[in-house]
């Protein structure tokens, strides 16, 4: 039995680029990517890849090089999912509302040779490129254009237009690389994490292949589905539905809007079947109040915060299917999801509510679950009150943080457990319930915020001695950054709120600048100096409903 | 980018058994097995699992060793799937059809410590421990009774029953064995193949995970599916379903008698949503010609022999849809499979049904399908008439067979194909169609039949100079096997049909006799000397429709 050993046969990477190839086969004249008046097939998806994937070899990409894309959800977003790494190189997903600060330490971190633009983010890139210290090679710039802005010319700056690259791909000779291993890195994406310091997470082949069909069987895609996008795709890749629409072969309905309103419609028009969305999209799709009840059902995943008990009954009565799962960038895509139990069907609406709120158990991708004792690394009861760490294990956990080994062994351990970094507790029936977002994070409209970040724009302050950044829960956007401020003493200074807020939206992603700042004599810290942010959570969700500390913004 | 390497945290080996644990969270109190008036929870299916494993473990089997179950579908047969595997050892099924000769050869060359014996083949498998070679250490024996034999007490040559093999196990202490390499292997199972010595097909952990999940998306099995198992669980593990059936929390429908009327009632009763089937359940589902159309479209997977298109018609008539896929013991499961194309539906019946006919394309499991020249090793066109012989790459291939490098090597090349050893075009639009079974193979009710091994026996009949085994269509039974025997020349030989047949009956299965047997003065030959088996399967079929050839069956 020792002698049979993997060979060539069976040991060939899993990697989920080859669900294309099969799709142009099987799906070849259905629709795969609908975006305003376009209507891309499977059989011409898979062509135009394989016709960048050459180009961007043509344009001397190596394999194992860093290639970033900056852009919404257009066909080409979609594309770059499969064409990049069919060149060989590693795709770099940036959120398109970051600063051109923070992009240009993201080319210099990540080394990108090349960067996919949108053609409304030209002067940002651009700028972010003049940041970049002098000694690093400027990447080359590719413009993707709207259909309905195909008249845009790219200035000077950029190599090539998408469609001008895609032309110019010569697929006669051209085998796309398959990766030589698959603990290959496929992609990198940076999270904004619970540290200011920009962290890029790296996966491999193998494990987006296993988030892709773990995100098949858990959400139970059928064939041919018609997926709503709203989730950005520069979100931990699109939660890995890019590739894993093509091995169902459905169809992918991109907008250049989002309001309730266009999403019903799109829903609507295009029938569709399925929508990853932030808890923001579901307020949008609630607050837009359509006439009509939707013809069959929609299925919806959503994640980053549960969904407000209210949200989730008005969403059901509309016709929608809510799921809720969890997942973070060094996950890939859900990997904790809040299985439903039939027998739940009958409980009464806010039980209902409340059990769907819970994380859930693992998929399948993932080997185990639980929470721990940081310190002693050792396993919690699962009584629904003992918290833990949150730890997971299994195929869909990254490789590590590039270009920072520190990070990477703090938080992928010997004993092999990811550290999530979140805190929750595991109840007697197995699921799993957040109890806290770790370190503080703030989760707006769907974007982490590290109040990390947000804090050390605030230090540079003059005066300002103390600077502690939480959440706020907010209405429409879930969670918003809510700031307070101590100063040195014996020093006089005169601020007002709204100073603070310009003073940050110059050096801030405009989601990321606090939306209320807090002036106290000290903030409340531990016996140890610590600061103790709970409290100040507490006092910001008091300012909701308390107009005295609300006015009292101003010491 | 270099420095990331697989860790203990994404690197965890792939394996199916994880499904079970998880299950037994989910669908804790959903029915996993049912059989005659048994039904089992997910809860108690793991909870048995686990003893049954702890239990295994006790009798001193260890890791690698191998465990036999000769069982049809009853529960046991189904939580073995799992309890042998996290006891760590090897599950090798071994098909209920064969005769005790063959079995001692398959417990002799596997070297099985442990045999689960179904109680009604109890004689056999002792009559087969008495064949083994003297200096064989002897496999134990461990009863399975069915629910209504009860009072079946197990004689001497048995170490325990099932049951109180799974009463006996302690799991209070008790961790399953989880896999050390993904690789490590997990299934053992003999094909009667092309050749008439048993090979012993070998697949690894990381091999099931990737058919499993393969299955459910390439089949889009919805969770809580309900399977009616017709296809026995001893052919491939029952094409990776007992695995995949837990991912998703479905109901195992175990049956004890097979025929239409109780195909038809289990359907209705169960509420069943998908089967797999041989052809020849196809035949019997169609000839009980129920009275009532069913209620909800039940999903039929079959594969062996493409469905032929009368059968097909009337199962669709009677609102089965059914899928046909294409796989091998080498393979576990299907890994080719004829993906309906929704542009199909609207052509008339006969041409759906020889589409349906196709093997069609691979499953995402796989990684490449190709046709090739087997002495060149090169790609051959796509072109619908060139024939090559059939060869895949993927995960989903075997590890090899065991202690067989010889037949190992000369399946699994170092180019990184397996060679199916069939023989097909490629359509070109990339369908696949097999145009001929390689080495003869014959298949009846769903039985693979080395027509070597039948032909073997034959050649021990004295006076027999030429022997050769060909299929002959069968109404019922998809093919028989019809013999041509040819003598000695010179030497005067008085035999009559019936008495190759009662010769063939003491030495081999049931349904490996010979069901016709022509006597021939030559056996039709190539310039080289090879008989030309395809001018005997000619005969054999004008035989059906020629009373004269028919008759003329003694010379």
């Amino acid at each position: 039995m020792d002698s049979l050993k993997p060979t060539a046969a069976n040991s060939c990477p899993l990697t989920p680029l080859t669900f294309l190839e099969r799709a142009a086969v099987v799906y070849a004249d259905s629709p795969s990517v609908v975006y305003n008046t376009a209507t891309y097939t499977w059989s011409a998806t898979n062509r135009r890849c394989l016709q960048a994937a050459s180009a961007i070899v043509s344009l001397g990409i190596r394999p194992g090089q860093v290639v970033s894309v900056i852009s919404p959800n257009v066909p080409a977003a979609y594309e770059l999912h499969f064409a990049v790494p069919m060149a060989g190189a590693i795709l770099n997903n940036i959120n398109t509302r970051l600063n051109s600060t923070t992009i240009s330490a993201l080319l210099n971190h990540s080394d990108s040779k090349l960067v996919f633009v949108y053609h409304r983010l030209q002067s940002v890139v651009v700028d972010a490129l003049s940041l970049l210290p002098p000694e690093h090679p400027r990447p080359r710039l590719v413009l993707i254009s709207d259909d309905d802005h195909d008249s845009d010319q790219p200035t000077s700056d950029f190599c090539s237009t998408y469609e001008g690259l895609i032309e110019s791909g010569d697929v006669s000779e051209f085998d796309w690389v398959r990766p030589k291993s698959e603990w290959d890195p496929i992609v990198l994406n940076y999270t904004s994490g619970t540290t200011a310091s920009p962290k890029g997470v790296v996966h491999s082949h193998r494990g987006t292949f296993v988030m892709s069909v773990d995100s098949l069987i858990d959400w139970s895609m059928p064939k041919q589905p018609v997926l709503l996008w709203t989730l950005p795709m520069f979100h931990s890749n699109g939660w890995s539905f890019p590739w894993a629409m093509a091995a169902v072969g459905g169809t992918n309905i991109c907008l250049s809007r989002f309001d309730g309103p266009t999403l019903h419609a799109a829903i609507r028009c295009h029938k569709v079947t399925h929508m990853c969305a932030a808890p923001v999209v579901l307020n949008m799709l609630v607050d837009a109040k359509p006439h009509v009840p939707l013809q069959r059902p929609v299925h919806v995943l959503t994640g980053g915060a549960p969904p407000p008990a209210p949200v989730l009954l008005k969403m059901e009565l509309l016709g929608f299917v809510v799921s809720h799962g969890y997942g973070m960038s060094e996950t890939g895509t859900v990997v904790i999801s809040c299985a439903w139990k039939s027998e739940w069907n009958t409980l009464p609406p806010m039980e209902r509510a409340s059990l769907k709120a819970l994380q859930g158990v693992r998929t399948i991708g993932l080997n185990k679950v639980d929470i721990i004792d940081r310190n002693s690394r050792k396993s919690l009861p699962r009584d629904g009150k003992t918290v833990g760490e949150i730890a997971v294990q299994g195929a869909s956990v990254m490789l590590g943080y590039l270009k920072d080994q520190e990070a990477t062994s703090k938080c992928l351990g010997d004993d092999g457990w990811l550290l999530t970094g979140d805190l929750g507790v595991i109840h007697p029936n197995g699921y799993l319930e957040i109890k806290d977002r770790s370190k503080d994070i703030i989760i707006s409209g769907g974007e982490n915020i590290s109040s990390v970040e947000v804090e050390s724009v605030l230090y540079t302050i003059p005066g300002v001695n103390e600077a502690a950044v939480v959440a706020q829960p907010h209405k429409h956007w879930g969670e918003t950054p809510c700031a307070f401020l101590g100063f040195t003493k014996g020093v006089e200074v005169k601020l007002i709120e709204s100073e603070v807020i310009e003073f940050c939206r110059k050096k801030l992603a405009h989601y990321m600048v606090p939306k209320r700042v807090v002036f106290l004599e000290e903030l409340p810290k531990t016996s140890t100096g610590k600061i103790q942010k709970f409290r100040l959570r507490e006092m910001a969700k008091a300012m909701l409903n308390n107009p005295l500390l609300e006015t009292n913004k101003i010491v």
